[in-house]
């Protein structure tokens, strides 16, 4: 029998938790492997989740350990990281994960490791391009969450909105997981609709949905003043964007991949929607921006790019 | 604590008992009546599907009964009807069948019945149109499975031959249920995308597209004459359309309803795109169709129309 | 179209919400409100958890709210509570919170509910007894959380050391939950088995089982030293709880339930294994206990019956 | 990313098919491949599945097949043969039968298949003998289904008989698949309590769970009356124990396995009580009959015994 669907989390606090949680619920793959540099911790996260077992659907199979267990593992998640400290710069806060994910990308690679790595930890985009480069593996085997909650946001608040289900709302947010990123409203479609025919049609107000795309950009701000923290929407993502590689769905999604030409602009990862299967990222997909919004496009990029060379400097990357 | 989700099935052929066999597998509700014309074969289709349970995760109730279990149901589900003789013409076998139909829905009106009416058996357009009139209720609680299933279909095969996932693709196949139905291609999306794009970005061949609804039109000739009948789908398109609306989900889903001035017609049922949830139909989307497409739904509406006139007539309904 | 399977929850601690986030990604319910001392945590998490909506299965609905949605919901689930803070003792803990479930329980009252209270909050045995005599509902409406996740530890333990699903093993850990709780090994189960004779057939050593036994009691502690508090063992414990309710499955499982006579004692809630359905607790299951099990029971029940004497007489109940 | 769960369905009719059908709606496995000696039939009834992709959560592969396609699969499950004709004895049946399931073993053999081997086709036990002899694989991978239906029925039954969900009744049927298998309800449970204490405490009548047995054998006869043919209880029983599998469960199912001196018998395949796990039958379980139900095992083992040495003569096995 051929082996089972193994995933490794790398940085157990509440995000990669919340998703090793949410996969424990809904079932999907056969094993979990929790790797933190506080093991202990790691053990403990093990026992809490592995005490539930009995009383779920899905009898997978979780455990703590290290970087070993990569190696035969299909999916590795990075959700290690430090959080933004008081009166620490964003550039500051880069640096310190950019060398983390660093010394994690090179543990991954040589553990012999030869499946997808997804990226959770923030600034997602600037460690995605890091893992992608560090690893040295194809730019399909390296995902970064992106702008994957924020479509999330954006299409529960539109559903909300609206009164349609979420399932028949095509509203993806691009570029930069940060203030830079934007929807392309002319590319946003409900049912077999252009949202703007929709408007039209119901006579509703532009005014409320540029209201709930700030809604969608202050979402984390919010809630981290509401209760410290972001997760349970994170973790179900990261669910989803997981089970998306094990079924081959080709389902699309908007993630942090790595453009080659896309969107006018190479050698970065950024969020842009893509065709998630067993390959990684099968394929990027352009939507026809117009002016506007291909401007917007090209700030968000300029703002990672120039993250970037300070970054590849920082750490001695070609 | 408030009652469960009760659905009541009426005739336990093929279509009907996917339906149950789909529910029972997937759960989302807690009690199924079968009623038959042939009460043992209701019970031992009962007994058939409990014997499962204890290998379900879903524990739900099923039993056979008789019309009265139809007062506290929330949903009735009507697959009952004769199927198609040879030498027969489509007109004696609709005859048949409002008949049997106008029977039905007078018993489920006269057991004090107050929820949503499922009509699934053919000519369902027709047929869905003689239970509302027979049973005088709102015409949001009336629906019929129209081109619920042409739907799914249509899904299906372009998902396959553009390497996208079903869940991204909106393609409606509109009007009747029968040979005069049809794709609106222009009204069609894949993600963020009108399929039509997708077309000229990827070179791909309109004449395809069109063999893909001609295999959809003809999908039920094709597996009739490999398998006699075509049942797993409609079971499938049955549950979906059940969970839509107890789970209130708002979801868009094409099936027959009663039009009232949309699409420039009334008084007639149609497989148009609806948003569903807990009051039955909310809504009837009416996508912008061009000049040939307004064409074809004439075309379909006027079939439908004249067979309504016959079967009114015949009926003896106003 | 009756009204929605409805969960109210007081208390959006790590136990409270972990309860929320599984129910979101298994399903089961209709609708979730969100209820906590400080409203703008319980805003926040209601966000946090409706941003995952799009990529969940469920689309339950998500809210924070007050007191008055507790009237027609089904199922209110307390989890309010102080923690245990450093030097405070025991029973000063205790004071604390059977004050603050008194207010909750009032206040639940006195919205008109008329469903059923699950209490998870600690200690829960006493806190269970405080809402059933502050509430004056059926005992079958009140049911503590008790051993409910003591008993899924031991499941699980025991799985791993024999190599048998836990759903084969049948192990109920009785008593308070708490350092009196026991487990009676002559009434454990392995599939069609008594555990002693599978321990005879197969030379297990009794000694690897009373250490599994000593990992439940200590599992709490160990988990807590690891990542400070325990919660998603519980969370699970819940979810299993509220869709045996819901599911009305006649499931049997170990909770906090109200004696009346049974194993030898009354007027107290303590952990023992009962049959739950919609109606709460619908039966109290009595296993024949041997002299040594009875004499750990009525040592459990004699520590839960003095602190009940200290509680009633502080809160001045009858 | 390593290859698929694939399951491959030898016999297209109502029984395999309601098992394929059970896991389009369950999930647990990615693809499905459909063998029919009528080519044409396995292509109508993938086309029939396929279409209700689009509203299922699960996105399987399905498709139709050859031999080829049973080399990298996990399983093949054998649905197919010829059902009973009148006037003809089910020796005659047996021979027909045995002959077609050597001939599909031989096909699945030179495949270079190396996974696991499900038997479905009657009579079962004889059959599942046959295959493991052709095949000359090892005995574990080897499983027919016994009487995996008969124990869910039992199941189904005592639970509603006494109240409690039959996810804590643990009653296995042992013996053939036929009128010689029986219970041993010294070896019955519910939940933490032998049957027979259940029955003193609550004054249950033997006499009752002796007719609950026998319409536990009488249940195929009776289904078949009605509905002419039994499927969707067996469907959900081959998704159970394909999904056991998978998932590496180590669950207790009554399936027919390989006798290597447990029951005090070898050489034969017969209904008892096994753990399941991704090696097939990881261990047959003994239970402590006593002399009468060992007795009833003897008069069902010699039964299948004489049938063997018909059958391998026939055959020409050694």
């Amino acid at each position: 029998m051929k082996e089972s669907r193994k995933v490794v989390l790398i940085g157990t606090g509440m995000v990669g938790m919340s998703m090793a949680y949410s996969l424990m619920n809904t079932g999907g793959i056969d094993e979990l492997v929790l790797i933190d540099i506080d093991e202990e911790k790691a053990k403990g996260e093990a026992m809490d989740l592995n005490h539930g077992i009995p009383y779920s659907t899905n009898k997978m199979k979780i455990k703590s350990g290290n970087y070993q267990e990569c190696r035969d593992s299909d999916i590795v998640v990075i959700c290690a990281g430090a959080n933004q400290k008081e009166g620490q710069t964003r550039l500051e806060l880069t640096k310190i994960n950019t060398n983390i994910v660093k010394d994690i990308a090179l543990k991954i690679k040589s553990s012999g490791f030869n499946g997808i790595v997804i990226v959770a930890s923030n600034p997602v985009d600037i460690l995605s391009y890091v893992v992608y480069k560090v690893m040295g593996i194809d730019k399909s085997k390296v995902i970064g969450t992106g702008t994957l909650l924020d479509t999330a946001r954006m299409g529960y608040l539109l559903s909300e909105y609206i009164g349609v289900s979420s399932d028949d709302i095509e509203a993806y947010i691009l570029g930069e997981h940060g203030d830079s990123s934007f929807i392309s409203w002319t590319n946003t479609y409900v049912g077999c609709k252009t949202l703007l025919e929709y408007v039209d049609e119901k006579n509703l107000d532009m005014n409320d949905l540029n209201e709930i795309y700030d809604d969608v950009r202050n979402a984390a701000y919010e809630i981290i003043e509401r209760k410290k923290a972001t997760y349970y929407g994170i973790g179900l993502s990261l669910n989803k964007l997981i089970n998306s590689i094990f079924n081959d769905t080709n389902k699309i999604l908007c993630v942090s991949a790595y453009l080659d030409h896309e969107y006018k602009h190479k050698d970065i990862y950024i969020g842009v929607p893509c065709v998630i299967n067993r390959e990684g990222i099968k394929e990027v997909i352009q939507l026809p921006l117009n002016g506007v919004d291909q401007g917007k496009f090209d700030d968000s990029y300029e703002i990672l790019r120039k993250l970037k060379v300070e970054v590849k400097k920082d750490l001695g990357l070609s």
